[in-house]
This record gives C-alpha cells, structure tokens and sequence, in this order.
C-alpha cells in the first residue's frame, strides 16, 4: 500500500546515470535559488523603518543612506562569493572556504549556524507565508499551524521528486513577484517622474534630526541587511548547475545580485518619497502598491506574488540543506546517510530531515516565528564573515595574479558582515544569545560523531599486523522447543555444516517434562547430544545465555567458532505474528548484541 | 534504568516451586473474589427504587418482594455454583460448563462475553469509586479521567505483585466495608425495634397501588439482580485457592453469599422502612446512613468505605480475567502468551491487556462509564443463563446420585436467569444492543485464531511420510561493502564451514569503482569467487535479492542450501546505531521474510 502511494507522490526511480538531466540551466537555478534573497525585499525595508520612526517619521530619509550602505553590502558579497564559486567549484560555501582557510572550528561554526539556518529559513518564511495568505482570509486564521504545515509537507514532496521537477514549478511565482515588483517600480517611478505624488510628502535628504545617533543609525543598517539573507545560497549548490557549473553559478549570482539591488532600492526610494510610516497592519509594499493602483487587481497581483514567494523562500533551505549536509557528512561530522541519493537522485535523507525539523519548530513556536527572524539573520551572518575572512587569509597565503584587488573586496566585505553581527548582538541580544549555546553544542556533537568514525575506521582497516584468527572449528548450539518439523529443519541444516560439535538444548519449565523429553528426543535423534536446562524463573534467555557462555570458554580456546541455529517459522499474514511467542526475535537480539557467537536463523515458512 | 524501576515496583521475581505459596486462604480470598459482589449492595437496591418511583413513592412496598426474588435468584446461583465448583473442581466457570456441556459455540459466547465483561467490570467500577471521591471533594471534579488511571495503574501493579500481595492489601477496606455495613443495618433495626422512627413514614405491604405492571416489577427486578454480578467470579479462580481448592472455594462462596444476602436485605428493608426516596445527588445507601448517625463519623466512614469497594470491585476483574484468559488459550482461542507466568507467577499478560483496554474504555468515555451498566449486566446474565443450563444437560446425561434435586436447582437458576436477560433486552435495548455484534465479532476473531493454531500445528507435526528433505551441501554468498576486518571475519568464518561454494557479492553504484575494486578483491582474497553487481537505483536489496533467487534456484536441484552470511558490526553505544546505515538488518528482513534462506550474522563488536 506505502509503495504506489510513495511512487505517486515521488515518481519513478531514478537511474543514477539519469543525474546529469536533474542539472538546472541559469533560469531555473535562479528561481529555486534565489527566492529567499528575492523575498527579503518584501520585509528589508520595512525592518530599516521600524528602527528609524523611534525616532520620528523626519529621519525617514536615513533610509535613503541606509540602502546606499546595504546596496555596497550587497555589492561586496556578490563580488565576493564570485570568488568564492570559482576558487570552490564543487560548493559547500561558507562551510568549505572556513574549514580550508581558517581551520576545521571555524568551519564547523559556519557550517553548524548554516544548517540551523535553513531549518530556521523554512520555518520562517512558510509561517510568513500563511500569515499573508490568513491575513487575507482570516476564518483560516485559527489553522495557521496546520496549513503552514501542509505547505512544508508540499514542498518537501516537490524537492523528493527532484531538483529540475521543483525548479520547474517554482520558477513562475518568482518571476511573476519580479515582474509585479517591476511594474510597481516602474509605474511609482513615472508617477513620480510626471509629478502626479506631491513632493511634499517626505522631508528632504540631509533635513537635521533631533536624537539621531551613530548606534541607532547602525541598529537600522544591521536590520536592513537582514534583506541580504539567502545571499550564500547559490555558492552551496553549485553541483546542481548545468556544466560549466562555476561560470554558470556566477553569471546566476550576479543576476540576482543586480534584481535584488533594483528591487531594494526601488522599493526603499518609494516608500521615501511616498511617506510611508510602517504599522503592524498594513505591509510597506502594500502601502506603496495601494498608493500607486488603488486597490485594483494590480494591488491584489502584488500582495498574492508576494505571499507565494515569501512561502517559496523556504525552498532555497531545501535546495541549500541538503548539500551542505552532504559535505558535512563527507567529512564524517553528521551521520553517513545524509550522503545517499533517494529514489529521485536528491539527498533525499537531508530533505527529509529539514522537514520534520522545521514542522517541529512550527509547532513548538504554533506558527509564531517572527521572533526567530533576528536568530535567523545572526546565523547568516556569522558564515558570512568566515566565509569572507577564509578568503582573505586565503589571498595572503596563495598570493595569485591580481590578489591584492580580490583581498580588498573580501576585507571590506569581512568588515561589514562582522559589524551587521555585532550590531544584532548588542541590539537585539535578548532575540539572539541562543546562537551562543547552540552552536557550541551543535560542534561538540559534530566533533563526537567523527571521533566515532574515526574510531571505527581504525577498527576495520586491515593492517599488516592486525589479521583476524581464522576459525579452525565450529560448535553449533540449536535451542529447542519441542519435536516438530520446524526443529528437524534446524537441525538438518546444522548436520550439512560439518561442525566439530552440535549440541540441542531444551529449556524446561517444569521438572516432570525434563525426563519425558529426554526419553523421546533419544528416540528420535539419537545422534545428536541433547542439553536439558531448567529454567526457574520461567525465561529462557537467561539459561541459555549462560550456557552459550561456557560453551564459548570452552570452544575459544580451540580456536572454535560457536554458532547458535535458530528456528524461526514464519507465519503467512502478519498480524498472526502476535499469536506466537518470538522468542527467536528475542535469544537472536540479546545474544547478538551481548556475545561473539554467531547467529543463524533458519526459516519455516507457514503455507497456510 | 527499567530493570530497577521493575523491581521496585513488582518485587523480586519468584521461582515457579513457590506457585503454592502464593495461594490463597478463604479470609483473602472473600477479600479480592468478593468485592464486585458485595460493592453492588451500593447500588442494587437503588435500581430496584428508581424503576419503581416512575408509578409513584407508594410502590415502594414491592422492593420487599422483589428483593426477595432477588435472594431466591441468590440463592440458586450460589447452590448451582457450588455445584459447578465440585464438577469443574480445575476452574473456568462458565467458559467451561458451556463448553462441556452444550458445545464449543455455547462456551465462546460466555467466555467471550465474561472476558468483555471483565474489562467493563473494571472501568465501571474504578470510574464510580472516582465518581464517589470527587463528589466529597469537588475540586478534584476535572481531573476524573486522570484519578480514575492512576487507580487502574495501582491496580495493576498490586496484580503483578503476586495474587497474595494484592489480598493482604485489600482485604481490609473489604472487611471495613462489610463492617460498616452491619453497624449500619444493626442500629437501624435497633432504633425501629426501639420505636424511635416514625412507622408513618412507609406505606404498609400489600397496599394497592394503580398503574402497576408486571412488566414494571420484571423491569424492577431485572435491575435489582444487577446487584449479583460478581457472583461468578469464585467459581473462575479455584486454582487460586488453597488445597483443597474446591472446597475451599465452595466455602467461601456459601459465606459470600450469605453477607451478601444479609446485607440487600437489611438496606432494602430500611430503606422501605425509612421511605427513602432515591435522588440524583444523594445515593440511598447515604440516606440510610445519615437518617441513622447524622452527618457524624458513621456517616463518613460508610460512605469512605463505600467509594473505596467500589474502586477495589475491580479487582474482581484483575482476579477472574487472566484466569479465563489461561482456559482460552490453551484451547488456543486466543493468543498462546495468555498462559505465561510473569515474574510473580501471576499471568501478567493477561492482567496488562486488562489494564491497557480498561484504560482505553475510561479514555474513551472520559470516565463516564455509568450508561455501560446495563451492558455489564447483560454481559453476566448470558454466561449466567448458559452455565446453568449447561449443567441441567449435564445432569440429565450422567445422572448421578441425586442428580434430580441438582437438576432442578440449575433449572430454576437457568430460567430465573434466562427471564433476567430477556428483561434486559426488552426493557432496555438502546443501551445493551451493541452485545448483539460484539459477541458474533470475538467469536469470529476466536475461531479465526483457533484454525490458525491448529494449521500450524498441522505443519509442524512429524509424521512418517513428511520428513523434511536432508540438505546435501551448502552455498554460502557474503555480501561485502568493502576491504575491512568486517568482512576479513565473516569470510573465515565462511571458510570454517565446509560449504561447496562461498561467494562474496559487491554491490556497485559507480561503474568506475567496480574494475578498481576487483582488482584489489583478487589480490587479497584471490580464492574467493567475487561477483560484481551494479545496481543503478542505488538499491542494495534488488540486486541482492536477484541474486538469491539465482543461486537458490541452481543449489535447490542439487538438494543444497543456501546461506547468506552478514558481516554487521556492533557499536559500543547505542546511539551510534544512527551513525551507520543499517544495512545488513535491512537485508536479513528482507531475505528472511520473502525466501527461504539462511542467514547468518557475524557480529564485530567495536571495541571504542
């Protein structure tokens, strides 16, 4: 019943040949990898103006510098993860260049933060998501949890069905949030342009402004640069570029770079000239949308855009996450199964994982995670600065042509992303002083995983000194429960294996059974020794454990092998699996995990 | 951390040599056989009232005649009963005379009925021993559910303590209760034989009354019997008993029924006498009481003794349950676990599954159990009506000394009870018609089980003709996920073996790999035959099971058997189990589920 459900939903299996035709072209990796920065746009220049209007709506036109300052930001990280893609063509971001440059700490801090963070980006931009949409239609508002959940629940199955299948369709909302942001620009500009808005709206750019200060001024510069969130992700997901990927994935990033400089400045002069004062109910964009149409169907196009692309920006956490995971996994930091492709050639085990991780903050925070948005920023920026400093320790030591005009970009951009994290830290610490315990946590759990398999590595390599001693003789045990055929079996197949010694034993409850047992078993199988054990406290694990401890003693010294032949008969439908006792489930378990003996079953299929 | 926690709770375990010790002497035994019987006296006469106020408060006079029916009915249960205690002197009680005498279908509609019943026993009683507590403390009221678990979980593990332990417990709020009772009744009789309550406050016996029915004293009297429910309950646990049981139990069941006949009498009398009329709020039982003493200690001490009977009445269910689910099972109508001896030699099976369905009906019914009276009480009356009848066929077939005075007890006792159920359904079928498909459900599911045990049994059976076919060799294939002491230990143990072929089988998911890796595989183990296989959808148990199925169809000519050796290896923690892919338990439940192979692990325990 999972199976075809499981293939309707997924699709097909994929052959592993089939993966160069899961590869994105630019404008599909553009839309499932850009989402997350595009969408910031909806809610960064809204951050810087809830700063400023503490102040008084006559330093609004800080913003104006603000964006100037977020916009150079942008521009050295654009240039900057350039280099980064072409000097790491095979991804990993800020994760890969931290550990190469700084050292295996720094890179666990940028890529434990990171993975956080796309588990926080999926939750975040979902539960935004449906807040639009129940903000338009508020009788849905009491299921926010649960719808915010089935769109989780949507988006995981898209990116289970493959990369190119989800690119497909999320391309059309982002572009169609472009276009609208687009025509909104456009038009408020020519509104502007042919004087229809009153000038007097706004006041003019260098107006003096009681109480304005330098922390409060970088207070609103660090909110604002929460719109460069989502930035990194292209330089992660490099495999999924069609070849050749590094150029490919440059050109996409400098693409969205550019869209995302026209759209924030945009939207940041609009909402200067226009006067907007922020509020808890109405959105900036839609107030610059409602200035601009009215509320027409070019209104209603703007708002529903962008709340299917606040709820697609969680797509760039599934497309990011799971790569990142990969090359933590490659590193034996995080358990293995994060590096296996499923049906569909997606790390479907990483897919899976943000999943659930991000319903359960949903639900913990019952769809409320606004207040995550600060954490969620700090995470960001956190690998940013590595990511950028790895760069510039790395220019240093390689020196390559041209190096000193590459490490000036990387310095600048270092500069800037370790001031945005230090202004989060001192003004907003109570939001994000929980960074400083997960991420020392999440590295001593990375740290144990690989002394683990570093651990078992050691064991299993084969040495010249270190050979196994081959067994030169095998003792077989078969527990017995009665004369039926499923023990004739058992003990057929242990006279084929040409042990040294086989030994039945038969574990008694009641001491009058013992000798009739005995009289009927020498009756049957006079060849094969039986061992009676009285059992008084009614287990049977217990005697039998012991037992299989002295026979061990014994046959180790030999050099012997002991196997324990358990019969198993199979019942044909499952659920009359609970009118037997399993003890076989249960000797094979407790003596597997608890001996060195061997552990056969022999299986008895029932037939009706 | 659950072994200690075990032990504290149940007790250290018990030898089964010590099974006679744990065996009951007639005082405890009237303490935790008795209590469902004698609590009813704390409602009994209250149904027989609350049917007859619908004529009108000068009816009240029939409550002494129908209790008097009531004792006739009493009377023959017990003395059929302690014939039924001699003839079936090994237990089962109803489930066993039916089945005896009037066949197997007649047997499992009593057994299945009382095993229903036990569990309705349970959750009745606990939910109105609740209700009683949070009655005198109010502030308790929504938290019903809660208390109610919480007595069932007390219960239970006071169970699977040991039938001993569980006795000297509850022997003393029984016999408070008894006592209370009789101080009760005697003061009552005394202040009427002294003439100090008013004998106008009753109409006199015999006093025409209009409206009267026989069909309204049937009723009547058919919800005054609710008060023998429990009666049975001695007659199922004769094994429990000291030797020599049978009388033991015949005793004890004569003395229970004599308290019990002296009690309903004495409350229904004075309450005839004292014209109590039965109300929602207060129940009669606290009228009586508090016309006798006031609201004084008395008062309190009845009515706390009271709640507790009729929490403590479910242990009735505790006692009977398991017992009944033992004669069951070895007639294989219900799973074989039933008949196994936990720890304290109790059937804890039996008493865990009691407690989980109990639990799940006070859940279901957020404690509200009181609409399942009627149900309860018909879930009695019909293995009531079918052991009686059982044994006047009995009688009738062997005719033994006496056996027509015997014959007419049982036959007075099968019509009585006959007349008792027929009542029910007439009179209150909304409430009861659910026995109608539950009783046909658990047969079909009993005989369902039944043929399954028996067609295994079929199977398993040696006969002359139906020996299993020898095995004249071996193929052994080892999985190997590559070049490590995992697998260097599995291959010599595969060599200790003897076989006629071993195979290592490689599984590839890159083309590029599987040249490299043979080459290193001839070099290290060049006389072990290697087979390559590639699997594209990155599977391991298609290819592997392909496999199998290849070999086995070649070995299976030659009479051989196949093997399938699984080198798995052992973390030392458990949570390191995550760590690894799982992918030999994988491949043994698969195999060993869908083909008839062996499969033999090979642990490595790690040793960091």
């Amino acid at each position: 019943m999972m199976f075809p459900l499981k293939r309707l939903l997924i699709g097909r299996p994929l052959k592993s040949t089939e993966l160069g035709e899961q590869k994105l072209n630019k404008t599909k990796a553009l839309a499932i990898l850009s989402s997350d920065a595009l969408s910031s746009v909806a809610y960064g220049p809204e951050q810087i103006l809830i700063v400023l209007i503490t102040i008084s709506a006559a330093a609004f036109w800080y913003s104006i510098p603000i964006a100037i300052g977020v916009l150079i930001l942008l521009t050295a990280l654009i240039l900057s993860y350039r280099q980064i893609i072409f000097a790491y063509p095979h991804g990993g971001g800020a994760y890969v260049v931290s550990k190469n440059n700084l050292g295996v700490n720094s890179g666990l801090i940028a890529g434990g933060s990171l993975l956080v963070d796309y588990i926080l980006t999926v939750a975040v931009s979902v539960s935004a998501g449906t807040d639009a949409i129940t903000s338009a239609f508020p009788a849905l508002h009491s299921h926010n949890v649960m719808i915010a959940i089935i769109f989780v629940i949507f988006l995981t199955i898209l990116n289970l069905r493959g990369v190119t299948e989800s690119a497909s369709i999320l391309a059309y909302p982002v572009y169609l949030f472009v276009l609208a942001l687009f025509i909104l620009i456009g038009v408020g500009l020519w509104n502007i342009a042919t004087g229809t808005v009153p000038p007097e709206l706004h006041t003019p750019i260098g107006t003096p402004v009681a109480g304005i200060s330098l922390f409060l001024l970088l207070k609103a510069f660090a909110s604002g640069s929460s719109a460069l969130t989502g930035v990194e992700a292209i330089s992660n997901a490099i495999p999924n570029f069609k070849d050749p990927a590094p150029k490919n994935a440059a050109k996409t990033l400098t693409f969205m770079g550019g869209l995302l400089a026209i759209l924030l400045s945009g939207i940041v002069f609009l909402s200067y000239y226009y006067g907007v004062v922020p509020s808890v109910e109405v959105t900036v964009v839609s107030q610059i949308a409602e200035e601009t149409f009215g509320r027409n169907f070019m209104y209603f196009f703007i708002q529903g855009t962008t709340a299917l692309i606040l709820i697609l920006a969680a797509n760039t956490g599934y497309t990011a996450f799971p790569l990142l995971a990969v090359n933590l996994a490659k590193d034996k930091f995080i358990p293995r199964m994060f590096t296996i492709r499923g049906d569909r050639l997606g790390y479907s085990n990483g897919i899976i994982f943000l999943a659930i991780s991000s319903i359960f903050l949903i639900i913990i925070f019952k769809g409320q995670t606004e207040h995550l948005i600060p954490l969620y920023a700090v995470g960001v920026f956190i690998p940013f600065t590595l990511s950028q400093t790895g760069m510039v320790v790395k220019w240093v030591r390689e020196k390559p042509k041209g190096w000193v005009g590459k490490l000036i970009i990387n310095a600048l951009g270092a500069i800037i992303c370790l001031v945005v994290t230090l202004m989060f830290f001192i003004t907003k610490f109570t939001q994000v002083w929980s960074v400083l315990i997960f991420v020392p946590v999440i590295m001593f759990v990375f740290q144990r995983i690989k002394n683990h398999y570093e651990a078992v590595g050691d064991q299993l390599r084969i040495t010249e000194d270190n050979h196994a001693v081959p067994i030169e003789g095998n003792v077989i045990i078969v527990p017995v429960a009665g004369i039926t055929r499923v023990v004739e079996n058992s003990l057929n197949y242990a006279k084929s294996l040409n042990a040294n010694q086989i030994i039945a034993v038969y574990i008694s409850f009641e001491r009058d059974e013992e000798k009739k047992f005995e009289e009927k078993w020498n009756k049957w199988q006079p060849d094969i020794r039986l061992v009676t054990l009285h059992s008084q406290y009614r287990s049977i694990i217990q005697p039998l454990t012991k037992f299989v401890d002295i026979v061990q003693h014994k046959a180790s010294e030999a050099n012997y092998g002991v196997t324990v032949v358990i019969p198993q008969f199979l019942p044909k439908k499952g659920w009359q699996n609970i009118l037997h006792n399993q003890s076989s489930l249960l000797i094979r378990a407790f003596l597997l995990y608890r001996r060195d003996v061997m552990i056969t079953t022999v299986p008895f299929h029932l037939k009706k």
